[in-house]
């Protein structure tokens, strides 16, 4: 064990009992890995972090990325010795209600924190976003003798990090790109939950990094602050290649259990609490003690921080008299605003007299009509560009030589494409997306819904979405995502009908700011509305509006549809028509945006006496009864799909408009 | 390029020829990883692989595995040049509707499948599954002088294999576990759909495959048939790792587009088809050309097969001879039965006094309960064992040091784990489970929906399935996914109330014979139900029973409860019926089981007349309309959860008898 400075020395146990009392106090909560990596996370922060605690959002500062997020006592305790806006007591309430400390760190509930983090892997994948992102920013806006995007992510990343596939795509990925500004503090301590490490995990994830093409530094002791400085600097140093700087630590240090999986997940106990203080000099009481001389040291950050942002500003500000349009620019990109006339033109895109064609390429072009004014956008594929048609054409590729690139290559990596447009929505100044076929979003849930809960604008951007993709077979067509992306809190899907709302629903997705869209788009071609002769596709901004009645006055029965269901069910609906019934026809792009109107619109789209109610989908049923109810019926698939062209697949799974027809006939009585 | 024989030479074009030529027929398909690979996949086949096309289901088999299902036509070739029930005339359907050969493999529908593959990396992950599966049983039966398993793994695997998360997981776990089984022929081509592979790959897979723990053969030439003979040795000969033989081809070998990733995912064309002939000397007619003796030498496989497994057969005489009792066992296990008695006793396991138990708990002794009669059983956690309950005590670990444990470890590997379950059941002989918290079945999603999907028998255990989970807050509290499971096509979703509940789920799991079942499981104690007051839990089975009605009749209100808050219903039904209603308390625990029961059934528990219904559950309400439709109510959450104690979380979030009664009041117009 190195010695450090008594006041170094001081300030980690500070952090390591702040931890371990908070958590006694919740009776709930991780002490172990906050007391074995405080030292590498208080370095980290004293020497080296770049921030400014009175202005968390200031966009120059470094990022900094706690992946283990069951460690968050760790984190809180940083923020409040650094001079964040946490005070103590928010500390002693951790894991309460309301509190600014819960269990596991929260994006936009507590100043400091970058990213939502806890399900493993998570977070380092999002710090490869971050990283992007300032690459690209720093590619675009930085000019000579101007470099105002400039800072580092850092990421402490667990032992269960390392395990998870995530991490592996995204490390891959970050190698490929050498993106030598991401640099990774890996606390490596031999311990997890079942067991110790190597009975399940006794790869050299030193060599795996490196055949990443990472800079490998250590092991190292992780409880020397030189050796953690002196490789935070060889990390620094290396800018073509991101760096993983491991750490060799003990879970739970000080306690009688240290080492051991016990320290893990649980409250020391009163005992252990006592032991470990005393094993480690800390006066026993108070709890949450917080030594003067220790606060006065680690407060220095606020005046360190405001001088660094004060800098920084004199700098943006040489570089806007210089450079004008472009800080304009950044400013805007930065502050997350659209340019004026942003959507110029993009309803106009697809006339009446358009020929048939697929969302998906409706969606490409509206996308390459938004990037001429947008340039924030910018977005990928997981390997499947020229299927999602997701290429703005002329931009550039993201990558080694081109880094101001719009168009990112994500590899066969749906998993990390989510947590990387997470994280390059986290740190602001690009508007991301991610694209691939619908059937694989089962790949990149979990980032989904952390965007969903950080309320981030990133854009999904889904194609092949139903058996209408046809011969791939059952593994390709999606029966349950539609459905299941509907039940995320905060996520708006949107299924155009056809290319009119595929523009609609791009500006949509651009003009929600506080949570992610996903466009969910046809391989196959669609007929292009008439709109002169149906409601206009301007109704997508509701959710669901009438696209066709029959008649005036209340319809005796309401087709649904989305997508490309929604034209099974307009011809449906005419076919009743001339059976002489009368006959409403809905568009329902989106249940989110729908169920977000007063109610006295939802009502005058779906009245509530009405009850003989089709809706029409190429997917699970499950669900809709929230717009049908027990009266009415929903044609859709029951089980999965199966190889064989698109219209054999419609007709043999009965998603047809005489289905339809037969399926309203039956809830009339007719 | 080596020389091959002649006749090995036409073999591989053949393979290649068919393949291009069904592509071109079905106008939809894949021909240029056939193409490439056929060179590797006919080595294997001819010189290597233990099979029997006349009894695909002969246990001790070796398997294969074809990872880039989109493939499909080379294993295809394979199976209808090597003598399994496959007819040209089904290789000239393919993609077509009822065909044998759909777009992408599909297990128990074509012969000689071993997975269905397409979503990538699962085929690979699988295989680790197979693996475990035949080192666990060699363990238990094998005995001194009679390995009668003893069968090796293969599979082939393509660049987007390698670039997916749940490759990394389960080759680091293959890895760690040396499962000297396993041989992994990859495809290095250089090509993938977006761009060439380095432009996202830079990484070095041979050095990060070592970093596992791995035998690396290669790179060889994968057009050489000696080279690859000579590979494929070598990994036989390696007992203690797993082998990765690297294999470089040219995607799409022969075609003028050869080298491109144009020749990935389209026909050919015409022109290119003719020009690919031309070029590797190949009659330009007919086409699906398969010379006779091609054919008679590939044939020979079946002769061969059925040798090989005669021998066994006699083997297997001789073991049953000297070891009647394990060697019945095992004939059992292969077939999936269970032994006679298996759950005697499972459902007294928790009397009426039993004192407040989580599920998570009663789950684990049910298990453990079930485990001294189904030896099959085995599975274990992502990490998190003392957490879902899964140990089988005494039981051991599965390891390098004795593989005859049953408790699998998965490491922080949802996903890979998912596959591996998968596998193992595919595998047969074992009745796999996999555990982990609801909230991270999002990790593992695409291996469940493939297990669905397959029908097969594999177990899923979530516990910490919602805000009864407590502090650990939004990440960790499932909100949709319990929606989410329910939407997947033939995957039970079971989530008991009490106990008594979960024994009843155990034993509805192993019932379950053509599809997974998921527990969803509470972290936090429940009462255990009274049943001598209350409806039998082994109503369960039927998915949904009356729990309690407060008088005979039909009652003026129906409040449905699954879980935890079925306790919550119930205590509002009891609360109203003082209140003078007369109200029926249905528990609901699985949707898919009750509603595959008989509609006079299921309007016995829900009578159509009666609409006043409210359904409480911790999670979306989106679904639920399905029992209350239009009419009803839904007492559930609105977004995320947070973290604080639950009893306070579902105070805030307005889970409690008391906004049920108000609920259930309002409906009622009281």
């Amino acid at each position: 064990m190195a010695i450090q400075s008594e006041l170094d020395q001081r300030a980690i146990n500070t952090i390591r009992f702040l931890a371990v009392d908070a958590v006694q106090k919740a009776r709930s909560g991780h002490p172990g890995t906050p007391m074995g990596a405080a030292t590498m996370a208080y370095t980290l922060w004293d020497r080296f972090l770049k921030h400014n605690p009175a202005n968390p959002a200031w966009p120059d500062r470094d990022r900094f990325i706690l992946s283990p997020g069951h460690a968050s006592m760790l984190l809180y305790a940083l923020l409040h010795m650094t001079g964040y806006d946490l005070p103590l007591e928010e500390l002693q309430n951790f894991r309460q209600w309301a509190s600014l400390t819960p269990g596991h760190p929260e994006y936009g509930h507590t100043p400091g924190v970058e990213v939502t983090t806890g399900p493993l892997g998570q977070g380092f994948a999002h710090s490869v976003g971050m990283a992007i992102a300032e690459r690209w920013l720093a590619e675009h806006y930085n000019c000579p003798g101007h470099e105002i995007v400039d800072h580092v992510t850092y990421a402490i990343v667990s032992d269960g990090d390392m395990q998870e596939g995530v991490t592996s795509e995204a490390a891959s990925l970050a190698g490929t790109l050498r993106l030598g500004k991401l640099i990774t503090l890996y606390d490596d301590n031999d311990i997890q939950i079942e067991e110790p490490t190597d009975r399940v995990f006794s790869e050299n994830v030193a060599r795996r990094f490196e055949a990443y093409g990472w800079q490998i530094i250590g092991p190292i002791d992780g409880f020397d602050m030189a050796a953690i400085e002196a490789a935070i600097r060889r990390a620094q140093a290396e800018t073509e290649r991101p760096s993983l700087i491991i750490c060799k630590t003990v879970i739970g240090y000080g306690s009688p259990e240290q080492a051991t999986a016990e320290v893990h997940g649980s409250p020391l106990g009163e005992e252990n609490v006592r032991a470990a203080k005393e094993a480690l000099g800390w006066p026993l009481e108070p709890a949450f003690y917080v030594p003067d001389d220790v606060l006065a040291h680690t407060r220095q950050a606020v005046e360190r921080g405001q001088q660094a942002e004060q800098t920084w500003q004199q700098r943006m500000e040489a570089y806007a008299h210089e450079y004008p349009d472009l800080a304009a620019q950044l400013k805007a990109q930065l502050r997350g605003e659209l340019p004026d006339g942003w959507d110029a033109g993009l309803v106009d895109l697809f006339p009446p007299d358009t020929s048939p064609m697929a969302t998906r390429v409706a969606s490409g072009k509206a996308l390459n009509a938004l990037v001429e004014r947008v340039h924030a956008l910018t977005g990928g594929s997981a390997d499947l560009a020229p299927s999602t048609k997701t290429i703005l054409a002329g931009y550039g590729d993201f990558g080694w030589h081109e880094y101001c690139g719009h168009n990112m290559h994500f590899g066969v990596r749906e998993h990390a494409m989510g947590a990387i447009v997470g994280g390059m929505a986290l740190h602001e100044g690009v508007i991301p997306y991610g694209a691939t076929f619908l059937t694989f979003s089962d790949y990149m849930r979990p980032p989904m819904r952390l965007a969903a809960l950080m309320g981030l604008r990133a854009i999904y951007v889904f194609t092949h979405d139903s058996i209408g993709l046809g011969q791939d077979g059952p593994t390709h067509q999606p029966i349950e995502h539609l459905m299941n992306l509907r039940a995320v809190p905060n996520l708006t899907v949107i299924r155009p009908a056809d290319a009119t709302e595929a523009a609609q629903a791009w500006r949509a997705a651009l003009l929600k700011t506080d949570g992610p869209t996903a466009l969910v788009l046809t391989r196959q071609k669609l007929p292009v509305l008439d709109r002169t002769e149906l409601g206009s596709a301007e109704g997508l901004q509701r959710g669901g509006y009438v696209l066709w009645d029959s008649a005036n006055g209340m319809p005796g029965v309401i087709l649904i549809g989305t997508g490309s269901e929604t034209h099974v069910a307009l011809e449906a609906g005419k076919q009743l028509a001339d059976e002489g019934f009368s006959v409403r026809v809905v568009s329902m792009p989106s249940w989110e945006l729908f169920d977000r109107q007063p109610a006295d619109y939802r009502e005058s789209v779906l009245p509530s006496v009405v009850r003989a109610r089709v809706a029409v989908e190429a997917g699970v049923k499950l669900g809709w009864e929230r717009y049908v109810g027990l009266d009415g019926a929903v044609v859709g698939m029951e089980g999965f799909g199966a190889s064989a062209p698109a219209d054999v697949l419609y007709q043999k799974f009965g998603i047809t408009a005489e289905d339809a027809v037969t399926t309203a006939r039956a809830l009339l009585g007719k």
